[in-house]
């Protein structure tokens, strides 16, 4: 992947950072996020996908292939989960070098009520089953390859309890920017593995060696390192900038005095146990954390800031139940994934 | 405003990027933009409103002042439009030297069907009335200034047939980012005429000099011209780019053979009378235009290509009832609005 030295950001991702949509982050003050507000990181092109010809053909090592419509889908029992994602790229655009792709500052996350059904009600894997290869019906090239989007799962993975084909968001038929009519849906995973649109599930006895998982989505120290995969998401927290912004550059402007800081945390690798907030950079305040709704959604926090006159530095950082945490400065890899440096804000608290 | 003599863009302005979105120009298939693709423009924070509480104060120069709860509002002749709105910066990322702003491409476009009331049916001027003034319930700092969103119309304008009070957006009540629980729609119009989040409509006997007004959308060829307002929208013609995408260039690969070629086309000063399609740069064909629809919608267009393999450079131009067209090259000015140029996609046909 190409690296650039500055700041500068280049035409070519300015296409993507103009097709591809941010959650403004005073949208943290949601508990779910308005449809629209939603991150949406889309490779190709948005598919427009026919309901009613529309078929997810199940496949490969199963115990009987089988073809269903939207209605089969519908009369199979329904679950529904309210689920925090995250786009493994979200950070990428404060590290330095800054890998050239998508150049997310922090904003590529939002909460959705998801409905749909389990995998596991839908496939059953026949012996020497390895891998469940999900292939979404969106085209295009990447690396030099033309290919439609497929990411797969280990099937015991893929068959918990909690992976569902969703069909509905917020409570409507999935939006085509969403994977009408069928995604899969990976709580806890980075959003590149809950597949948009659908087309078809097969199972394999091998592991899947497709571009978006040998590839893409890697943690590399370097070009030449095979890396990790990455999988699920890190730690984060994010605060909901107080008080009103300068257009241009985004500044915080707040009135001094008592202010009620609010954000929200999230993790792939367990609940959040802690969330600290720094006004100076050194001294770390325990946030209170709002009731826990879904284990896959975010949990709220609050802190209340008594904010004297002059230029800050709000930071918020959260710690999970797997003791994994956030750090002070940005994680690099080459594929700039799973940036989980603390949230810096820079405020101006106004005179009296 | 700063001016950028590079392709760079600067942090500044990938903040702004990453907050508003764009609509993904494959969802020119869409005769209407589905809820999420539609374009926002968002100058401060998007404001979280209770509907229970909020009323629209209607006062000023008018036969008498009135408080309407959403109720009220709901009460009065329901007119439902189907609107082309786009933002006045559209095309601001491709002018040279570029202006410093939110740098959009060509996606700041959309199509939505919007319910509500005429303003003529709340807003009864009295004597005197020159201007009336719409103010939006964001708030931020814009040119040093602490401001609210505030745009006014001449109360000719304001009180025309097609001039509406929206609280519903393709046949839902306005989610919070296009203006929850009222905005203002002037088709016809660029965007930020179309104040969102209403609180207030005043009539006054002066015309208005507020900053959205006198300092910002102004038309001006250096910094010190007092310019011309931006108001309606000048004629653009999109491409839905065919085939498919190279994830990071977004370039396009299509089979050879027959292509069909589908478009829109807008104008805020006149019916689209016809659409054209070169392939070489030089040779212009006329498009097939599809029936119309609202007056204030884009209308669709196709054009049979028979591609050869190579490289092309596809373009498309349209001219509108009142005999305005699209430039070659982008006309320019100090705040980078109403780019209108011919909108060029490059193809790459491959070998049959």
């Amino acid at each position: 992947m190409a690296l650039a030295d500055t700041d500068a950001i280049s035409p070519a991702e300015l296409q993507l950072a103009a097709r591809n949509h941010g959650m403004p982050l005073e949208a943290l003050r949601h508990d779910v996020t308005p449809l629209g507000l939603h991150y949406l990181l889309i490779h190709y092109d948005i598919p427009i996908v026919d309901p009613a010809s529309w078929r997810l053909d199940v496949g490969g090592l199963v115990a009987a292939p089988r073809s269903l419509s939207l209605n089969d889908l519908r009369a199979l029992p329904q679950v529904t989960r309210t689920v925090t994602m995250e786009c493994a790229g979200n950070g990428r655009a404060r590290l330095d070098p800054r890998p050239v792709s998508q150049p997310w500052l922090l904003e590529a996350v939002g909460t959705a009520t998801w409905t749909g059904v389990r995998v596991r009600d839908v496939v059953e894997p026949a012996g020497g089953a390895v891998d469940v290869v999900f292939s979404g019906l969106d085209r295009g090239v990447e690396g030099g390859v033309e290919q439609r989007y497929e990411r797969a799962l280990p099937f015991e993975t893929a068959l918990a309890d909690d992976v569902l084909l969703a069909y509905e968001v917020n409570g409507v038929p999935l939006p085509p920017q969403h994977g009408f009519p069928l995604r899969l849906l990976v709580p806890g995973w980075y959003g590149m593995t809950s597949v948009k649109w659908l087309g078809a599930i097969t199972v394999i006895d091998h592991a899947f060696a497709g571009y978006q998982q040998e590839v893409a989505y890697r943690l590399r120290a370097h070009e030449d390192d095979p890396g990790e995969p990455v999988t699920r998401m890190v730690p984060r927290s994010l605060i909901a900038p107080p008080g009103v912004p300068d257009f241009m550059t985004r500044r915080r402007f707040v009135d001094p005095g008592v202010v009620e800081l609010t954000g929200r945390a999230w993790s792939g690798h367990g609940a959040i146990v802690s969330v600290e907030v720094s006004a100076d950079g050194s001294t770390w305040h325990a946030a209170r954390l709002e009731p826990a709704g879904d284990p896959a959604a975010w949990r709220g926090w609050s802190f209340t800031w008594d904010a004297a006159p002059g230029e800050h530095e709000l930071r918020c950082r959260c710690t999970d139940a797997s003791g994994r945490t956030q750090p002070d400065d940005p994680p690099w890899n080459v594929g700039g994934y799973a940036n989980n440096a603390v949230h810096r804000v820079p405020v101006t608290v106004r005179d009296a």
